[in-house]
């Protein structure tokens, strides 16, 4: 079928329920960050092959909304069919909901599958609709009726994350939510977010690329912890997680199981995060008090890293620098001999793959030379590539998923001649990261007030990147996590100590180069006095920061000092783990300016 | 009566009435910032003066909650009575609404009066009683009924502020905040703001000191106009309202005309600012559907100066640069002759107020000398205060209230001698005032990003101030006026083009000394490119810094620039309006450094 004949086959399915206008989601039930192809409805209505989209179909109307990553892509696969691109981050562009709430006529209906809908997302489209009395009809599913050739979901086997990797043992983290429970009121917990669920129970699995999770529901009261996952998947883990007293049960008995569970006792309190527990699940909770907290519970207990995870990550964090530093050595040599961006990226992974424990990057590698680093986003693809010449910079953007730790680190590397404009860029770049990095704050601020640090620097020579400067990071789990992130956007999490953080400021002009310096960060205490507690960050990455790429008269005495007191932590952090003509290559790499 | 009589008295009121927990609440029915003697329920019952209180009383305790300004204050004026202090900004100390559900049995009853409690708190504990079966009894007024002597409401008249002074006319006002209802789908707004109220019809009034407004409140609908204030005193301005179609009511007409307004009409949608509008007017409202937004619409209207506004404010502004050298030069002469802090405190609205359109002063000016100054709220008290001696520093906060304007500036002065700690601490404090002042921001940003600039100076000699870092000013209004303001706390107001704030970082030692420098900024744009629109700051207080204050060689090159910069402007605009020895004086107080 093409778009067009299955937006036609979609209207009379429309037509047959009686609804108006029929909304899209891209999401999976747990509304994560990655998900299985099962679960791209909106690639199979669309042809879109992007990571973010929501379509809205009416009976003369098809609109596909993303965001400003994916502008071109999505005008380029919607081409040909009746779908018309919304740019969602685009000033007077309406949302999804409110046009699918302007579109539909007072008294008409809105359909959707409300399993892949937050609880926020129908709760934002029923206070559109409810002054022009639409009904909304939830308990379908169009696509999945139409959807012949559908993925399979993942059989990947779930397996154990051992302790000495994780460092607590499930049932102390069963007790301790149980605490945060009992301290919120709340009788059960429903939790849907799948790399919460992987964390509390110290199991992971392989249902996608750059993600360590697996499909999943977990419902925690008091007496009982109940794990919800496909149970042929569970196969190895079924004898372990029996003898700490979790239930297993299968993904699918999920609606049945709170239905039954709510209905023989009495009104309960359930505490549930609306951002992540689906509209059609919340509809199964109707008989309980609802209390809701917009991060997990979970999701603030796995922030604060553990000792052992700490102790992990510095381990992680020397082989994920030696492996930076015999890629960018490789990088400088071969530059100029015929290596693309697709060849960076595979070489990092190898130099990775090298050391104990790696099991796949993090998240999909970027090597981008010069201009194509411009777009923050950009994918190098084999075969319409740029070649790394001897001149300009490369930025990579990489990290590494080890049994034993996450890692997520960015250098721009010089590879010859540069611009003065590209210096000064550079030069920039490296001053906001060592404000953000230098920073001392009281306990009690929030990513919000942190963010500043490295954004004033430049926003004094009227410029901006348009992403985060830091995000959190799970252990053997998603490269992005919260609650905790470091932007301009509201963000109410105070940064607690052992959170880590990425530190990652950036200047990308279109046309001509794009420019990050990356690293991780753990938040320490620093010192008490009358005025309050004060906090610093310990830097985790060792990696050399390139020293051609910096104007040396822009730093200030503070600056550089920062930047050699590093260079001299890289050097000693690495060198017993290199070859000494690497070692060689490090001091010079690493000398004082 | 004893405060212990009043409070056996109360309980046998509470007992009548089968209430367990009885809460006094300190506010007026607007929640107003400043509040008259009549609805100061909570001195009556417990002899606390502060102006910040609540009080719990159960049939075995009474509890008065305050903050960290007023600790020993309430423990002397408490003293003797039944009253136990709880400090609401100590750790680990329950809110007064956690402590009162937590006190009161199961399936009993709490009550207040729901006049002068907000939407906002009587639903926060609502929260908090519904697990417990707790009935809350709202429609009362215990402490009315019990006393005798209370003071009476002003009947200060209302009168007209002029168009050359506020520069839009009310109808102008009117129609655009019916476009601003219309976009958030309201059909009427009941507004609970009396400063809010002040500017939206262009009335004063002078109810209490340092305040223009009188209490009120509005109706508006997309036809009507409807005004609710004591008539009495509204005989000035009727005539006038009248010709603009505003409705006068009585104020103790607002409940019953609602009642009316609601039934006739078919279920309305309402605005309301659950943080202003009380408990018992939304009970008022039950037939309405109703949108709540924590700003009042005409907040944000206000908050952005008009252009008639800001060419009055540089006029004001002059003229109170011109009031404070005089001041500073009569206090540099006259420090250990004698004077005292009051003395200074007279002497600034003396000088304020032979300038043109002076009425009073904006708040009642802060007058400390040295460690005084360090009690971030002191008042000098006639008899108990301070001589200035001819050495250390004096902090003189204040502003005045002039029909043309509202000003509000902190100099922290010295007088002699001056230690080293101190004299860093003013060079710290300058350092982040300059920070702030010379920031160029990203529009979009808010209070939360900007506080950093200033706020990052202090924590990195790990120091702190326990206050915001500025607020938005009224006009010919409160001193302080939302939403926007600059703190770590989050607050998700956008700094927009012609917004006015303070700018007043510090350093508070106890025992020792207390240091701010303030001036107050308007929001201007800077540029606009392909990275963003860029906004920064323009300073629109006029009075020298004390260079006597400053380590010179803690001052970037860049800092002493933007002082030697602002000195300049400083001489400019006060110069012509300056006898020719004050003329010298300035010369030389504002010379290159």
């Amino acid at each position: 079928m093409t778009v067009n004949e299955k937006i036609a086959r979609l209207r009379l399915l429309m037509k047959r329920e009686s609804i108006d206008t029929y909304i899209v989601s891209k999401s999976d039930p747990h509304q994560s960050e990655y998900t299985q192809e099962y679960w791209n409805q909106v690639k199979y209505i669309s042809g879109f092959t992007g990571s973010a989209a929501t379509v809205v179909i009416t009976m003369n109307h098809a609109g596909l909304w993303t965001d400003g990553r994916y502008y071109i892509q999505a005008e380029q696969e919607l081409a040909g069919s009746e779908f018309i691109m919304y740019g969602c981050t685009e000033p007077n562009v309406r949302d999804y909901d409110q046009f699918a709430a302007d579109e539909t006529q007072v008294g008409g209906t809105i359909g959707f599958n409300g399993d892949v809908m937050s609880t926020s997302q129908a709760r934002a489209i029923q206070n559109l609709v409810r002054f022009k009395r639409i009904s909304l009809n939830t308990d379908i599913d169009l696509i999945g009726e139409m959807w012949k050739d559908r993925p399979e979901l993942s059989k990947s086997l779930i397996f154990n994350h051992h302790l000495r990797f994780c460092g607590v043992p499930r049932r102390e983290k069963l007790a301790e939510l149980r605490c945060r429970m009992k301290a919120g009121f709340a009788d059960f917990y429903v939790i849907s977010s799948i790399d919460d669920i992987a964390w509390l129970f110290n199991l992971r699995g392989n249902d996608m690329a750059y993600t360590t999770c697996f499909e999943s529901y977990a419902v925690i009261d008091n007496k009982e912890a109940v794990l919800f996952v496909d149970l042929d998947k569970a196969v190895d883990v079924k004898d372990e997680l029996e003898q700490d007293n979790v239930i297993l049960l299968d993904i699918k008995e999920i609606s049945s199981f709170l239905e039954e569970y709510t209905k023989n006792s009495g009104k309960k309190v359930v505490l549930i995060n609306p951002r992540t527990v689906s509209h059609a699940l919340l509809c199964k909770l109707k008989s309980c008090e609802i209390v809701e907290r917009y991060v997990d519970l979970t999701a603030s207990m796995k922030a604060v890293k553990n000792s052992v995870e700490l102790y992990n990550l510095e381990d992680v964090n020397q082989r994920d620098g030696v492996a930076m530093v015999r890629f960018i050595i490789w990088l400088k040599e071969n530059a100029g001999k015929g290596i693309n961006e697709v060849d960076a990226a595979e070489k990092v992974t190898e130099f990775r793959r090298t050391g104990k424990n790696f099991v796949e990057p993090s998240f999909s590698t970027i090597a981008a030379y010069m201009s194509n680093a411009a777009l923050m986003h950009y994918s190098a693809v084999k075969g319409a590539c740029s070649e790394i010449k001897p001149l300009g910079v490369l930025l990579l953007d990489s990290g590494g998923s080890y049994y034993d730790g996450t890692t997520d680190i960015t250098r721009t590397i010089v590879l010859g001649n540069i611009s003065d404009e590209l210096r000064h860029d550079y030069t920039l770049v490296l001053k906001s990261h060592i404000s953000l990095a230098d920073a001392t704050f009281l306990y009690g601020v929030t990513g919000t007030n942190l963010d500043t640090f490295a954004r004033m620097h430049m926003w004094k020579h009227n410029l901006d990147y348009k992403s985060g400067t830091g995000h959190g990071l799970g252990f053997f789990l998603n490269v992005h996590e919260g609650p905790h992130r470091i932007s301009s956007i509201i963000n109410d999490t105070v940064f607690e100590e052992d959170m880590i953080v990425t530190n990652e400021p950036g200047v990308y002009r279109e046309g001509k180069h794009g420019i990050r310096i990356e690293n991780t960060m753990q938040v320490v205490n620093h010192t008490e006095n009358a005025f309050g507690r004060f906090m610093r960050f310990r830097i985790m990455s060792y990696c050399p920061i390139d020293l051609e790429g910096i104007i040396p008269e822009l730093l200030t005495s503070d600056e550089k000092k920062w930047l050699n007191e590093y260079h001299k932590t890289v050097r000693e952090k690495l060198n017993p783990h290199l070859l000494p003509e690497e070692r060689e290559w490090l001091v010079s790499a690493t000398d004082e300016i």
